[in-house]
């Protein structure tokens, strides 16, 4: 069956009278239609009726649904209410600007609005630079999209994609106390995104781009790159990248072999692919074949833009011309950022001895990892259920906090190995092992390594 | 002698040894030197020294150097530092952003984040209008400016602008919950303007213009209300026109004279003024005579612009072509948005028994309030250190607060008359007198009153 997740959370208040038991009534129909109960409480105990919230997981909006009818379904129990969790949270937004000054007083305002911060304002006019001390922009990271790569969705335009950009500016004050502030572009212009974020850049010290599908956001990051003087970085591609180059380093320890010696196939060779392939070069590896939908990438492929050439430059060396699923064959290394089950149980079992599985297609991997784990030494996945989750969410709030304390205005190579290492180095050797070779989310000390890592590679 | 001013504050840690009687000789020689003392702590008190920071408003910056000096020229006390408030305040900048909704557990994460976000831009693929439901477009305003008319500073760029628009937003958020954003663009083509407000308008319900010069700001503004379905304000133009008219609306009853009956003489025919006589026409003056640095505004003036245009057109019926002195003969009320000193103190007198005077250039007035008070009935000025300060903070809060909560499109005049006499009825008719014509800014019930008569002009 189908597994429950607190994305589909509901909580859902019954009513019924006394004689019937109802907690236990209810919790017994809650599981059998097969939720997960996370919590209970009685709000109301009187003589002719008792009023329960159970709060559970359910598996989707369906779900929620026949968990409705088979509490209706007895007679003396009445379900009153039922509250979608996820959009409970989401209702008028989820982040706000606060202000971090006193506004109590004429004198407060004197100082902070007019006529004193026309003093600010003359000092920054005096000394440009000073705009870094003296205003938001010490903090500040513009989350940039156009709604065209959304998480699953696709295409889904700027309007929609807002609740993600303000969940990634939620993430980025949670654990790196970086003000985020939702971009979302009307146009897929490249041209009239690249203008704009350069026509607003006065007011951040950071660009993240985010959900631009490819392969505009090469040419939407290269250009942005070289007209602004702080640094731009899409996380799709590189934070994604280094979490991955963070894991494989710790997997690698763990099965004792060496980047520049092992067989990597890869699956996607999209923004996420590229990135990835370019920073296990940029760390010693030699022998990368690549497959996206239309098969493995050589000498022959035909160019349709510049990353899909480097992958032709830069890997199948051999210039393989198989399928994936022998290409797999003795291969120590499979990493896909692709789509779901594109690979079998037996293209696993073919691999080398200390195979590392990476399977990150959101939300269904290239292969159910329980069935991988069954043959790999180490796998890893994109979910939060299973082991081993790469997590953007180890990058880019430290790599940002880095940025903007270091006042960086560029992003090398040099840089997102260094933040790679860093999160690696956050597992210690007695943490790990194959069930845990990146550390935790809310380990606090990865965006204290990160940015430390950060500041001293610019 | 020039007065103090909270915006330049600053605080001076002086240590002396106890023997002469140190906090004494401080204050008096900070008093002697012509600061206001606001605040004094005995940081440290020793046997052989007493270390004391004095907190104390300062006329300018070469004054608190004078202060320095003066302590310092007694044997026996030392200056430690000297810290300026205004500057303090604004290290960093002045707004951040803050998650509403937890993020402590994987379970929080799932539901703000992946996967559980998709739910909800999914839900607003399927149904547009629930972003203003489900996001934080229901309460976001955009602080757009291009920094070509800050304050009294004049044309000084975005970066330089920046610290207004965050004290902007600082005010949005304390006086109406309103979360406002610093948009500051590096252009001032009026095109690139107008698209790029366009472009990012998905996340804001609202867009608010500031310091954007004339007559490039009517473009802009006229543009963008043709092209978004979220509503546009200037406020340099009509935030002021907004308070004056409340301002002028009690001032009238205090005089006992009628709008359709009274003399107008306005100096300045800007941005300002042009929006504060459209306003006046519309709630009933017949007779307003405009003068700009040219002199006169009548039906022989050259067209320079729409809003010249307009005074050509509207005021000045009977074609009068003296000059300001002659034409405050007899005039029941004039209205100055222009420079300093552009009135003597005969003009004053000059006027007509019952004479409103609204001298309003920033930081200096057309006249100074204390002479206009010998004659004039009723003064008000701009400034916070003489009553009936007309304050643009008495408008936009409860402006957009209205908006946001209607849910609306427009902005008419309708509404901008209603906010006027929602302002003008917060003074009680017992509050009501020639030195209270303006409720307070801190006065809670003034956003309440503006955004319920936004809402139901709507």
């Amino acid at each position: 069956m189908a597994s429950t997740s607190p994305g589909y959370g509901i909580t859902i208040r019954v009513e019924g009278s006394p004689e019937l038991q109802p907690v236990a009534l209810i919790t017994t129909t809650i599981t059998n239609a097969g939720a997960t109960i996370t919590a209970l409480d009685v709000v109301e105990s009187l003589l002719e009726k008792v009023v329960i919230d159970v709060t559970c997981d359910t598996i989707d909006a369906d779900h929620a649904q026949e968990i409705h009818d088979a509490l209706s379904a007895h007679d003396g129990l009445t379900v009153r209410k039922v509250s979608d969790r996820t959009f409970l949270l989401h209702l008028g937004g989820k982040i706000e600007v606060t202000s971090k000054v006193p506004l109590k007083t004429r004198d407060d305002l004197s100082r902070a609005y007019t006529p004193g911060v026309a003093r600010i304002s003359q000092a920054i006019v005096d000394d440009p630079s000073d705009v870094r001390r003296l205003t938001m922009k010490r903090n500040t990271v513009a989350v940039v999209t156009d709604g065209s790569a959304v998480l699953g969705l696709g295409n889904i335009g700027p309007a929609a994609a807002l609740p993600v950009m303000e969940g990634k500016a939620a993430l980025f004050k949670r654990f790196a106390n970086v003000d985020a502030w939702p971009v979302c572009l009307d146009t897929q212009d490249v041209d009239e995104i690249v203008r704009t974020v350069q026509l607003i850049a006065p007011v951040y010290g950071g660009i993240n781009l985010e959900d631009i599908s490819a392969p505009r956001c090469f040419e939407v990051e290269r250009r942005l790159r070289e007209l602004l003087d702080i640094p731009v970085f899409h996380d799709d591609q590189h934070g994604t990248a280094i979490v991955v180059l963070a894991a494989l380093r710790n997997a690698l320890k763990l099965v004792k072999k060496d980047m520049s010696k092992v067989k990597i196939i890869m699956s996607g060779a999209g923004a996420a692919g590229t990135a990835i392939a370019r920073l296990l070069v940029l760390s010693g590896a030699t022998n990368i074949i690549a497959f996206d939908k239309d098969g493995v990438i050589s000498k022959d492929s035909q160019s349709e833009d510049p990353m899909r050439d480097w992958f032709i430059e830069n890997s199948n060396k051999a210039n393989f011309k198989g399928n994936i699923h022998e290409a797999l064959a003795g291969a120590d290394i499979f990493i896909g950022v692709s789509a779901p089950n594109v690979l079998k149980e037996a293209d696993i079992a073919s691999m080398a001895a200390g195979s590392i599985v990476f399977a990150l297609a959101n939300p269904d991997p290239e292969i159910d990892p329980v069935i991988a784990r069954k043959y790999a030494a180490v796998v890893a996945t994109g979910r939060s259920d299973h082991p081993n989750q790469i997590n953007n969410v180890l990058a880019f709030p430290g790599i940002f906090r880095g940025l903007l304390d270091a006042n960086a205005h560029k992003i090398t190579d040099k840089l997102l190995v260094a933040a790679a290492e860093a999160i690696a180095d956050c597992v210690s050797p007695s943490q790990l092992n194959t069930s845990f070779i990146v550390p935790s989310v809310f380990d606090p000390n990865v965006v204290i390594q990160v940015a430390a890592a950060v500041k001293k590679s610019v």
